[in-house]
């Protein structure tokens, strides 16, 4: 494998290929996810789709194919998306008469049936979420991070006034975040994008931004508040308490497939992949070692009553028991394949009750049979937090308030990483750095992330800063 | 709503409107699924996928757009899915190479990977199952039964020899059966289907047969033993342990959201649809009944305590506790969503400590509080079991062993069903059948679904019968 030091990029293949979580396909642009990627994914899926049930949503189904006069009705969102569909153009052995798009995202599908399903103030909030396919005409596409066609979630939701679209736009995003930091222990910055980073079609757009190992940038997940432009476009109307007729307001927010590069490059090393235990497909692998068959049958009892009184209590766990294959093999194909927690359990280890624990993110320790249970649930929240803990602090070591022009274009042409500094506001300006130094505004933080004292000029023009912004390279 | 007797496919269509299962949509052929079709649809998928990975399957992704000529490397498999597909011509602005079809079915894009993947007996079998969605143009479509896009499984597997892969195409037809059976409460003759109706490109295909109350069979689910078809067209061969080279031989197998269309056509009435409470997304629906305040307080007390009671018993209930509807309405909207189980609490129940269960399929009777939750569980259990016997006995009140071609065409003239005869195995008197009665062969049945004797002589020619077969008119 490629070391992460030596080249990040190839490294970040070599860790797909040896976890065998993708593979590239013979339709360009376009990834088969393999059973070790689909599995984060279900892990993904489940975990999301429950806190959206819990937050009121329901998921339904729109098609696929969307008119091509559809696209056109908003106009930024044509401009925005237009240039990247797929068109089909025949079907049935006939040519059509409107060609039919692939959905690039689904806000025109979905408005055209929100106009039919929304008539009275009663029918507000809807909020519907669907899980599917996409298709993006990229040019340059990675694993997971830019695929022709990726797997996503998009939410979309309509509300009676703008001030009840804005909490649902805020609630997402907080229930994005606590699903990256939660559960990929990946930590993330929140907060609004600048207008030229925005979605083609919002009124504003609020995204979590997490820090990846070669210091670039990763848009983790998307919450838009989309205003009334949908709605107007579609004529989604709604006859108020008062007997009124208004134009919704409305909301999307969407998480893909790309989580999953973001996992990767979060926590990886130079051994493979690092999943974190919340989202692990395998927890726990317990390798049994043994040379006679005396000793066989003392380990393999232990193992077998270790696998079932760990899946008893809802641990995903597995034992390697090939033959022919030896204990170092398999700590290597399982350690490159992520597993958080690996026992080993040899004739030392039955002869003292215990087994050895080896943590994916190091240490190895004794473990007594008795009170297993406990202690595997133990050391996997540890590696949970631990991944957390490690991942913020290298975020904060390659975060950087930087004041002057001199110090910003030094920082991102060096290590690079997260960089804090007041900015003027003018998207003229926001370009040229951008030209210059490849660094995009990535947020407008929020409270939190917010500086103590919002810095009073501005990092390129030295003019009054409107705002603190984050820069970064980016994905 | 139309009532059943009257027009069946009328009454069909009312049933989906009134529940909301689903919606058309502007692009032909193709439909929405909302949140209530879409609940059902997650309980089956979420069934159905224990019971794969329970047999050792595992879920992976393969790209949604075929490049043409794959297509084209089987000669039945093209002959029977290139009329119907969708094709991309132009995508990024661009026009393409070479056009790609939108998947109608995957073997093709998969195998391509199998020929990586595999290389030797030891990565045999491979078991893998995907969810997806899929476009076949169809002329005529209805919703869920055949719509222009499907949402649905696919599995794909690969073995050492013809008869494990045999062994599979009949274990997952009995994953269906059981699913159909002990799930959807929809009994299903199980079969293999002969040449003409089977799978492009398959050696054989067996199928999973429902009789719907119009006397019309549907195909739920297929098993397709492949041979060595698809392998011979992509290349996938693996190292015996001998140290030969062979072809594998394949599989696959799939249901789709035609299954609520099954569902919907076995057990709705002419009040609307009724869930078999296994797949019912609201179990039980608790309606609180009372004129004053004081008798609201008492009537919502009982019915949170039992909402609370049987939700953490892990029954799916819900609280009707609409101002301004009246009980009457409440229980016609319920009725009409086929929630199978409904409560009514009034002053009257709550002074004796009881609640009112009103079944969907008929019958009211009082329910003590106390023991509630074991009571609820008891009906419901009930419930399932009582629509299939119901509709188990309505199929079998529909089946006739004919002898004669007279008999056969009185048959089909008439009421319809499942008929049982000796055919003499000639695909052109299969077709005459076809043409003359619209009924198919739906399969020759298995084991358990045969005539204690078989059938001496073709009912229709009088020719000695080769084996017994079923016929229907179909979906």
């Amino acid at each position: 494998m490629t070391p992460r030091a030596q080249d990040f990029s190839a490294w970040y293949n070599d860790v797909i290929m040896r976890a065998e979580l993708a593979d590239y396909s013979p339709v360009k642009g376009c990834m088969v996810i393999r059973p070790n990627g689909y599995a984060i994914w279900e892990l993904m899926q489940r975990a999301l789709d429950d806190m959206f049930k819990a937050t009121g949503h329901r998921n339904a189904y729109f098609p696929l194919l969307i008119p091509q006069s559809f696209l056109a009705k908003e106009a930024e969102h044509v401009e925005g998306f237009a240039p990247e569909v797929a068109v089909v153009t025949h079907a049935g052995g006939k040519q059509l008469d409107e060609p039919l798009v692939i959905r690039p995202t689904s806000e025109t599908i979905i408005y055209d049936s929100f106009a039919k399903w929304i008539h009275s103030y009663r029918d507000l909030p809807l909020l519907i979420n669907q899980w599917c396919n996409i298709v993006r005409w990229e040019m340059r596409t990675r694993l997971f991070l830019r695929t022709t066609e990726f797997l996503w979630q998009e939410g979309h939701t309509a509300h009676a006034d703008e001030a009840d679209a804005e909490r649902e736009v805020i609630r997402m995003l907080g229930v994005y975040r606590t699903f990256a930091e939660e559960w990929m222990a990946m930590p993330v910055l929140t907060g609004v994008k600048t207008h030229s980073e925005q979605f083609a079609g919002a009124l504003r757009t609020y995204a979590i931004e997490g820090l990846m190992q070669d210091n670039k940038s990763l848009q983790a997940g998307t919450s838009h508040h989309l205003g009334q432009n949908f709605a107007k476009a579609f004529g989604v109307q709604y006859q108020t308490a008062a007997g009124g007729l208004e134009h919704v307001w409305s909301t999307s927010w969407g998480v893909s497939t790309r989580l999953i590069g973001g996992l990767i490059m979060t926590h990886g090393d130079d051994v493979g992949i690092i999943c974190p235990p919340k989202l692990a497909p395998v927890q726990v692998i317990i390798v049994p070692i043994y040379r006679t068959d005396t000793e066989k049958a003392a380990v393999m009892e232990v193992c077998e009553k270790s696998v079932a009184a760990l899946r008893a209590a809802g641990v995903r766990v597995e034992m390697d028991a090939r033959d022919g294959v030896k204990p170092g093999a398999k700590y290597y194909e399982h350690e490159g394949h992520g597993v958080p927690l690996r026992l080993e359990v040899g004739p030392r280890d039955v002869g003292q009750g215990q087994v050895t624990a080896a943590k994916r993110t190091g240490g190895k320790m004794p473990l007594p049979l008795h009170g297993l249970v406990e202690e595997v649930g133990r050391l996997l929240g540890q590696i949970q937090r631990e991944l957390f803990e490690a991942a913020k602090m290298r975020r904060e070591q390659n975060s950087r308030r930087v004041k002057t022009r001199e110090e910003f274009v030094e920082f991102m042409a060096g290590p690079g990483g997260f960089a804090y500094g007041g900015f003027c506001g003018d998207a003229a300006v926001e370009a040229e750095i951008k030209e210059q130094t490849k660094a995009t505004i990535r947020v407008i933080p929020d409270g939190e992330f917010r500086s103590p004292e919002t810095p009073a000029t501005c990092v390129w023009t030295g003019r009054p800063a409107q705002y603190e912004a984050v820069w970064a390279k980016a994905y």
